[in-house]
């Protein structure tokens, strides 16, 4: 069986890194979504828990009702999704605070407040050019007439950054201007702006809260510079078999890849159903003791292939030996551009049949 | 919350389709790896199994010792992995049956049988061109000095077909008379070839046991014409806003797509994180009443923005309503293609956060 390991000491220094560069006046408000980016929500959380965090972004109501089961009342859990009012009992009980990206996802939580007897947490989402929720500047007017002070405890306004992965573009500055425009309808109300690449950015992005998601999982902010960030996350899939092919022969799925010489090949137990995108095709590589073993084939549901040839004979993987996927040799980052995508996306597919293991 | 719908009606038809293809004297063994291709393993083992369904196969051991818990103790489980001897405890107490690849698998698991007071039920897996898995040439003389008699009962030899989904591929053919090579070897020992395209290709490769796996949940197993199988999977997803684009605005990460003139576009909530693959960025569309949304700029972790200019102002989609992405109107192959993939991989990476409901 495969071996999918989170090194919750790396997540945590992590965690740290992004703490002493915001300093102490500035929140950093872990984003969680997506099964902790696939390292595994429970964990994730209690390990931030642990270390004083108190605010925690999701996407969806069913994230944000797990999350509430791991942390604690008190803890804040802003779900970006916005505000679904047929489930609004979930969020008045459990405490959930909407990123309210509309004025009718506004009104409709101002209803509900309404309805009850006490005003209910939200953070305001306000467009800056990212273009995919938030309320646009057409909102401005509509929002201004709105009377939320009964119903809604505003607790922080925030916004997205587009491209805040590209050193060189003027978007960043361009959004943050933007949002500025914004205080004077906000007041004294906390901001918040910088996602991972915002916070190593500038420190003019920071405001009062930030909202780390990909680099406390490992993945590097700003990928012009090394990674200052600790390695969390460290794949190993089990060697199924081992065998030697002729020149001529081809392997995989539509003998899409033909051998020009004889070859030894090991098929590893991961595929596509285990998040391994079919992208890696022919493409991307695993490592054996440090080695470099190209895919060779398609890449299938639960299966790929490796060239092991060049291995040294007295070193040549056997079946039922590990081969790295994730870790000392390969981020997720490395493997995302053989897939053609980004970190973010191999580790939100990874671990659906793998089990997960912790190191503190 | 998006909407995973599976038809449990469809899937028993499709099964139906396949037994009359293969008629009575051939065993159809539904594939339920990979969750049942993203179906819901205990959903669809089940149907399966009242329509009188008596041998499955799984990829990994864990899909094997779950799929126990959901079909009785006589029913037959064969394990595509092979066999992991650390773990041969669990073969022998739940009665499942690896697909053995390799002489040491025959090796490892003939001494479990002989440590116990009986023969243990396997599979095994011939290599005739995928180069993936199986015996090989080369093994065969090494086999046949093994004696199973006394240790393992092999009740079912194999092979995999590498092109069967190519109407003209001569691979079929090739790969079919080396499985006969076989034959002397096994003797009156069942014999299975053919997965889903391979059961629609030719009668010729039916044998005693098909595989059918993607042809269950709607996939077409011979794509160069209709589909003859019924959609088994339909999912919808919420919009969380709809808003208006000016011209020469972009929208989604890294400003990818720019908008030549004004435009209307929804954000919904679907994801790569939701196994929507990021390679549908500025490609693929969802659907709104039949008509035909493309996908603008980047998928997201959480969303994907649609461009809704076209709909008619009277029909306009609302914040909250559901659009299509998988049902009526577009197929998991039909996504697949503009995902630069194929069904299969759409199908098993959905519904990672979409809850699933079913429908007899």
């Amino acid at each position: 069986m495969g071996e999918l390991h989170i090194d919750l000491g790396a997540l945590g220094r992590n965690l740290e890194l992004v703490r002493a560069r915001v300093g102490p006046s500035c929140v950093a408000a872990p984003v969680v979504k997506a099964n902790a980016y696939g390292c595994g929500l429970a964990a994730v959380a209690g390990a931030f828990s642990k270390m004083g965090a108190r605010d925690f972004f999701v996407a969806t109501l069913m994230e944000a009702l797990e999350l509430r089961t791991i942390i604690d009342k008190d803890a804040r859990i802003y779900m970006l999704g916005g505000f679904e009012a047929d489930n609004g009992a979930y969020y008045e009980q459990e405490r959930i605070s909407p990123v309210l990206n509309t004025i009718e996802d506004i009104c409709a939580y101002r209803e509900l407040a309404r309805g009850g007897d006490q005003r209910l947490p939200a953070a305001i989402h306000v467009d800056t050019g990212m273009k995919r929720l938030g309320l646009t500047g057409d909102d401005r007017r509509a929002f201004d007439d709105l009377d939320l002070n009964d119903s809604i405890d505003v607790r922080v306004v925030m916004s997205h950054f587009a491209s805040a992965d590209e050193a060189h573009s003027d978007t960043n500055a361009r959004q943050n201007a933007a949002f500025k425009t914004w205080f004077d309808v906000f007041g004294d109300v906390p901001k918040s702006l910088a996602n991972s690449s915002g916070i190593f950015r500038s420190n003019t992005y920071h405001y009062d809260m930030v909202r780390p998601g990909m680099c406390l999982y490992g993945l590097n902010p700003t990928s012009e510079v090394d990674n200052q960030m600790h390695n969390v996350v460290s794949l190993n899939v089990p060697i199924l078999q081992v065998q030697t092919i002729k020149k001529g022969q081809s392997c995989g799925y539509n003998e899409t890849y033909r051998f020009d010489r004889e070859s030894v090949i090991a098929t590893v137990a991961l595929g596509y159903a285990d998040g391994f995108l079919r992208s890696a095709s022919n493409n991307g590589a695993l490592y054996w003791k440090g080695m470099r073993c190209p895919i060779r084939g398609r890449v299938s549901m639960d299966t790929t292939i490796l060239d092991v040839s060049h291995i040294p004979e007295n070193q040549k993987p056997q079946a039922g030996e590990m081969m790295e996927v994730l870790g000392k040799h390969q981020s997720a980052d490395d493997l995302a551009s053989d897939m053609n995508t980004i970190g973010y996306e191999v580790l939100t597919s990874l671990g659906r049949r793998h089990q997960r293991t912790y190191k503190d």
